[in-house]
């Protein structure tokens, strides 16, 4: 995996680069598509690919691992193959999940005992099964099984909890040094910045963190329910500690301004579920602001769905239509919202790289923040 | 609206010919997808057009008059332009859904007052209200408003009710002629075909039907619970009594097998919810027979979809990926599943339109029967 810086914001610390990997090149800052269990709920693969554009995916290792479960995973010759998606994935460490889906779930330093949200069996992850599980699906980017603390945590929590997180991560390491590739190609350990919203425990994680040499640093711990204040105060801290030359993703986020805000901070990579989540609830997220198409006021109204969208269902649909859609309950509503959404969060990255790329982004990036946050 | 016969089989019944609307040719025979509230369920339009190549689709009156309404369909200029669907379109009169859906019905030789089952408020449906809610919606082709009585029906129950079946059709017709077309195309009426399951009664049903010159001519009260013997005998009978040079709609039918035998009988036109409805429940009909994507035996099944399939999801997908998306009940498992199934539908009539046309319909419609039974 390589990563090259092709522009840097000098109005900010924002930064276009190209990250290269075994199936193919990603444009940053990029915006990855949540495709759960081996699915980005409610669009074809080939949508994901010809109309939203999408060029890498993500895949929860929680999920996988429940069902179809890596086995299978493993018997199709990976995720790439199984699903058929012949772009680059990153998976999750399932850590996340296991803390926030799972019932009582037991963390210890050996791992984290769980029962399955879907059938309450019992299963134990630890680093070296999370790697394990994650050389199974094969995905070109694999995160370090880290422990994500809740928001708020105590000082003391957060301190031991990134500790735990900084000795799992050694485990990974060596779990992965030891363990080659299945698939014939190489798989790129992402590990993980935690600390909560302490500024002197990210620091610390995020040094080191970046002491050890990987191809990408990855931030965790928010967008768990501080404020959005926090959350930029805690990225731009941490940016500045992490390598210039790698990329940088900051996991679960966000809202179109949150991913705005931080690509501003020096982050190049998100993922989140809100434009499939929030689409099928009937959000639609437009460069003039975010339309709730289940109000009575867009009944009527034949204009097309996003006159400055860039994917087919913006002109094919009318606001009025995908209104009724989602009255109907129909499941085509929540096919042109997710796609639609989807479009637009990688039509706005890809933007904030061409400005980057021009020398404009730090004034747009502003007019922009005003606008995405606008209720039509 | 011009039909022309193209060929005829000279061991059935079986006809090939082109039906021309203002909104293009539909090549008979010919399948309709079911889009009941404006959306063939889970497809897009484009979708429909390109993937599934449908030459016209079905609008159901009962629904879309509740849900938009037809005050909204009529305020974007008709179904075609609401939905975005430029080819052409078929709508039925209601009467169906207001049988079998709607609480509390009670028919009279006015009409049928009917609660909604979808908030129980309380309408009326008469041969005139029908006839000008299809003028808002548009269709190309409209349906008679008819009584559809019950199987088994007594010889009286059948007998009356297709009396009054006749004498609607009568104002049908003549509300039509005071209320002309409001999109500035023309829409053809299609009267209905009623009596049970009676010999004498379909006789002089058709009879009377075939009196009026029409456009097209349908065969309703079929495919109601009656064994698929009945339904042939009485199609059979029926298509006896109809005139030669007009298409011939059964509707409600059926399974692929049941489509080849009533082709083999004169049938032009057909509709059903079965592959788009069974679809969602995971089964998928193919030219080797039917699988119940849902089994474990196709748990690890890495090969396509469907070899023989004409879409992108039958060699996008494979029967392991389909049914992982089943078990893991993902909105993309119903959407290949609906693709496929009326891809399937669309692909089977025009098979059976070559082989009437090149004179090998009817051995090669005996083999696909058995084929089109199987369970795989």
């Amino acid at each position: 995996m390589n990563f090259e810086l092709k522009a840097q914001d000098s109005k900010s610390k924002a930064r276009a680069g190209v990250l290269t990997t075994a199936h193919g090149e990603i444009q940053t800052p990029i915006f990855m598509p949540v495709g759960t269990v081996a699915s980005v709920k409610a669009v074809h693969q080939r949508e994901l690919k010809e109309d939203i554009k999408a060029q890498i995916i993500l895949g929860n290792t929680y999920h996988l691992y429940l069902r179809p479960g890596t086995d299978i995973i493993n018997g199709a010759g990976g995720l790439h193959k199984f699903m058929n998606w012949d772009r680059p994935i990153l998976t999750d460490s399932g850590g996340y999940q296991v803390y926030s889906l799972s019932n009582n779930n037991k963390i210890t330093e050996e791992g984290v005992k769980f029962k399955s949200h879907i059938d309450g069996s019992r299963h134990f992850f630890s680093p070296e099964k999370s790697m394990e599980i994650q050389r199974n699906i094969g995905a070109d980017i694999i995160m370090a099984f880290d422990e994500c603390p809740p928001y708020p945590s105590t000082y003391e929590y957060a301190k031991n909890s990134m500790d735990m997180t900084h000795r799992w991560l050694q485990r990974c390491i060596d779990w992965l040094k030891e363990n080659p590739e299945l698939y014939g190609f190489e798989q790129s350990l992402f590990p993980i910045v935690q600390g909560s919203t302490y500024n002197d425990l990210r620091k610390e994680s995020a040094e080191t963190i970046a002491s050890h040499p990987c191809d990408g640093y990855a931030i965790g711990g928010l967008s768990v329910g501080e404020p959005h204040d926090e959350m930029y105060a805690m990225s731009d801290l941490v940016c500045s500690y992490l390598p210039e030359d790698k990329p940088r993703y900051l996991m679960g986020v966000g809202t179109p301004a949150n991913i705005l805000e931080n690509i501003a901070l020096g982050v190049d990579m998100f993922d989140c579920v809100m434009p499939t989540r929030n689409g099928r609830n009937g959000m639609i997220f437009t460069s003039e602001g975010i339309i709730n198409i289940k109000n009575k006021k867009w009944e009527r109204d034949f204009s097309p769905l996003d006159p400055n969208g860039t994917s087919f269902v913006d002109s094919d649909y009318s606001k009025a239509y995908l209104r009724h859609l989602f009255a109907a309950n129909e499941y085509l509503g929540r096919q042109i919202a997710s796609l639609h959404n989807l479009r637009f969060y990688l039509w706005l990255v890809n933007e904030a790289r061409e400005k980057i790329i021009d020398g404009t982004f730090a004034s747009w990036k502003n007019v922009m923040v005003e606008k995405l946050q606008t209720r039509l």
